[in-house]
């Protein structure tokens, strides 16, 4: 072990993230302390505050610095009457750069799935069921996925015939997850998507 | 913009690591927030305790929580009488990992670049030949790269011809670089080190 135990520490819990693994995780910290004053002197401050700041949206589930959330509390987003509703909040922040336009979201946080144990109570369905009431259009956005799609069917059954449910355009790949599209195809499939 | 400023400059900085561009860093925010209490707390806590800890040492370079280090500190890291030359603190921990054994270390902070105006004023050379006399061998530990082999050359020109001065074995591929090699070949790369 080289660093002291504090730089080992932040190694391993920098590790933890996705996308680093030990070794890019000691690259990192060692960049980080070589520009300590433009890096990470910043980075622990920037960290420190958005770990006050952090709030998750009592509405819609968004993570966000206030609560109702910016897109929650702000009434021209109302105006389309469009719903959509995602599995995670990282889905409607790629749906936002996509350019998704002027409407309100549901973060369900996570999708149906019998095998993990994961049935609707753990899901943010409840929520939906009173919000959807408030919109002209629901639409579906789950990943393309066998559970995203078992979620999409249950919720399409839930809301019931009253309800205008609509989904993403084919076009999100087979088995793709959101977060991980070019943003033109995802603002495509937004554009036509269809009724369920 | 998704997540009010304070997540967006933390999405910033991460951003700036090595391995991380924005895609991976909002991934690896939205990892913490989700996490917060087991690891955006713990993460940001041992940020603050890193930044307040970090020295560099005024013997070697190297990058430890007290300073001289630990390597430097330790008695018996000088009995090999080897002196390691590395480039970089990566590299230097590279080789610990790899099981240098009982020696000490010289970080240069980088290599000669006449193209990006690096002479060897801007590196530790000074106190590399100060400190070359109290070892019975240098070994010349720098990145098989053109930049990394010149300075290499200066070095034991500089030393003269009454230092026993050795490199790397071959072994370190053209082009490589020491901090991403498997830990075996730099291992046997150290072991059958030979005389310049
Ligand atoms: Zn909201
Ligand atoms: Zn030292």
């Amino acid at each position: 072990m080289s660093g002291g135990p504090e730089i080992e520490q932040l190694i391993q819990l920098l590790a933890r993230l996705p996308g680093l693994g030990p070794r890019s995780a000691r690259r990192a910290v060692l960049h980080m302390i070589k520009k300590k004053e433009q890096l990470m002197l910043p980075l622990s401050a920037a960290l420190d505050r958005a770990v006050a700041a952090v709030r998750t949206c009592e509405i819609c589930g968004n993570v966000d610095t206030a609560s109702p959330c910016s897109i929650c509390s702000d009434p021209r987003r109302g105006e389309s009457g469009i719903l959509i509703v995602v599995e995670d909040v990282s889905d409607l922040w790629a749906l936002e750069r996509a350019g998704a336009g002027q409407v309100r979201y549901h973060v369900l946080g996570g999708v149906l799935s019998p095998l993990d144990g994961i049935g609707p109570d753990d899901l943010n369905l409840d929520s939906l069921a009173r919000r959807a009431g408030d919109y002209s259009e629901i639409v579906l956005a789950m990943n393309a996925t066998v559970d995203g799609q078992t979620t999409a069917h249950y919720i399409t059954d839930r809301l019931g015939p009253g309800a205008k449910v609509t989904r993403l355009a084919h076009g999100v790949p087979i088995g793709g997850e959101l977060d991980y599209l070019d943003e033109g195809t995802l603002s495509q499939a937004l554009r036509a998507r269809t009724q369920i």
